[in-house]
């Protein structure tokens, strides 16, 4: 008799959104009347831009006609999408990354999630608290987090790292040596932004005591603040000790698209064993390449029109959370985020938890937002709004919320 | 010091199709004069149907304005696709088979290589030899396959199911008893198809003994006899012990554009524990959909129009898959598959190793096939030859194999 792996079995509930989506269906149910808007999930809502859509157009004719038709993509992406990462994320910006050190995948949430896999059952994993829920329940579903604490709300084997808000929600290196390092800035849930100073101390302790940090900058086109670096690159020694996670989601649009990288410097290794060799081999074993005609759009978002338009899109979402964030503070909200991030992150008023304030703003203000208590324990007594809404909504919702 | 998953580390070299692509462009550098013909990976080369075309280009405009945009898909797929697959390959053949059964993917590759994470990591594999390299090279990565014995080209606790000309390429029950069973019908490689009676006999014998089945039906567009089942759930019980996987690659030429689907049956369980529910906390978790033009292409398939390219798209392999399999046959090779297959394997003249032919057919003939060898030892002294080139492209392959 076949064997499940029960590892899965130890998983607390269903993943957050799916049981945010399933609180929101229900109460539209029964309240077919309300006008419901939703700033949790952090999904964006412009349409793709006019460079993108020109581009997936043109690459859906080619896929119609015999001559320039293309089937299987090469495993680890085409090239002239790596080039572009590489030249316009990268290079102009001074990090030494070369075309062969990215991998196109179809998203940063299927490679945070499986990243892991190239490294020994045993690593010890550091997570922040609060944190993206699939670090963690990627780790669980491997064997590597030990026994959940259901008062806790903690995992045996798993490293936190507080981030709250008498460390401006940046952790501490922690205490215990870890193996994996979750780094994610500008940060989900909190918003907040590191500073290059500080990333520098991180990768400078990565590279001490031989840990890999896995670097989550999928909320890097966000930045506005010039001490704050967009990929972990610009730090010193970085290409030794780090795998950086990137997403064409939030700062192009591709939430429904699907598309995304990582980058594994070639130089990176752990106990003479070639970190970009693993990834590489986990990429042609499991894994077939991003779709040709998504792969175009990508390639457009670093063209000039595609450029402009996104900065457009970009600042359409920053004036949200310019609008959340300053609305909520004149209201009496303790609030963070928002300045390098589309997140807002709120302290609950009146000592209310989490889910009891998800509830709160649902029922009375119908507006959905996220429960920090979602992200891991820290995250209790917060909340987290995105700016993924449109302007409108985005005004009406904080609006109620201060109404309330 | 973190240590990687030296699991990894046991693979005996690289991707078969990773290697014979290097030896390709390496024998193509160094003769830019020849015209080579490939009929080695199975990837198709006919554009993709009218119908299709559209339907990705009415889904682009669709992501370009406001009121149609969609962001993030379901994890496990539209219901438009999904109850499409359930109507039109389920119920349509007499299996009741639900659209919420139904799992939406970037391909089958990946959902076979995924797929065994949800079980047991001492769960005893078995698998057909030759067989398709992901369903072992996924299993070895996690840490079921044992050691590597490169002599024999096995592995030490897969227990090896042979598929011979004796069995007509399809395998006996096991003397072993196995947990997990990846079958894979029309096969791939050998092309060779299974009854439904003979199928039938696997699943009794999984009911009985408690393994799951991992059914590989990627080819089942092109079966051509009344006795060969479309589905493993047109057997009694299967629903009770059978994931079946499909793609959309080789009936209607998807390879470029990435779309699949797992069944999972939701009365499937072992242990108590739903073997649909694992697979839904693995998709919710570490996946994030397939793209949503994508998936209105897939739906397409579907359609009037769809369907009728398509028949003609398949008759056009299938006319390559005869054209090849009479050819080699008079000229006196011994040959089987192509029948209810895309593939034709061969059995290589004069005693010749599968590297051997290879290697005399790239340079004596300018033909790229794929090695049997490269599917297991079970595969050696044989080789596959597809039917995804042209048609002038098939002729002229098979005359020049002819004239060797």
């Amino acid at each position: 008799m076949v064997k499940i792996n029960d590892n899965y079995l130890k998983l607390p509930g269903s993943y957050l959104f799916s049981t945010i989506g399933k609180k929101v269906r229900e109460y539209s149910g029964s309240h077919p009347d309300k006008k419901i808007i939703r700033l949790g999930i952090g999904d964006v809502t412009l349409p793709l831009a006019p460079a993108i859509i020109s581009a997936l157009h043109s690459a859906v004719d080619e896929m119609g006609r015999a001559e320039t038709f293309r089937g299987y993509a090469p495993d680890l992406g085409y090239d002239f999408l790596r080039e572009a990462i590489a030249e316009h994320d990268y290079r102009a910006r001074g990090c030494a990354i070369d075309a062969d050190e990215i991998f196109v995948s179809d998203g940063a949430k299927c490679d945070s999630g499986n990243i892991q896999e190239i490294f020994s059952l045993d690593s010890r994993v550091a997570v922040c608290d609060p944190v993206y829920p699939v670090y963690v329940d990627s780790n669980v579903m491997a064997g590597r987090a030990g026994n959940y604490d259901s008062d806790a709300g903690t995992w045996s084997d798993v490293i936190y790292m507080p981030c709250t808000a008498d460390n401006a929600f940046v952790p501490e290196l922690p205490d215990e040596t870890p193996d994996l390092i979750y780094l994610c800035f500008p940060n989900n849930p909190t918003g907040a932004a590191v500073t290059k100073a500080r990333l520098q101390e991180w990768v400078d302790y990565a590279c001490k005591v031989g840990a890999v940090i896995l670097y989550d900058a999928a909320y890097e086109a966000y930045i506005t603040e010039d001490d704050v670096p967009h990929s972990i690159y610009e730090c010193d020694g970085a290409k030794s000790c780090a795998i950086e996670l990137r997403s064409f989601s939030k700062n192009a649009g591709f939430t429904g698209l699907r598309l995304g990288f990582a980058v594994v410097p070639k130089g990176l290794e752990r106990g003479g064993v070639s970190l970009h060799a693993l990834w590489a081999r986990r990429h042609g074993t499991k894994y077939n390449g991003a779709p040709y005609i998504v792969q175009r759009a990508g390639e457009a978002v670093y063209s000039q029109a595609g450029k402009a338009q996104l900065a457009e899109q970009i600042a359409y979402y920053r004036k949200n959370a310019d609008y959340i964030y300053k609305g909520l503070k004149e209201a009496g909200y303790t609030v963070s985020g928002g300045v390098n991030s589309p997140y807002i992150w709120l302290k609950t008023p009146k000592g209310m938890s989490s889910w009891e304030f998800f509830d709160c703003l649902l029922e009375k203000a119908d507006v959905v937002g996220t429960p920090g208590s979602g992200f891991g324990p820290g995250g209790e007594g917060y909340f987290r709004l995105t700016a993924f809404g449109s302007y409108e909504n985005t005004v009406e919702a904080v609006d109620r919320i201060r109404a309330l």
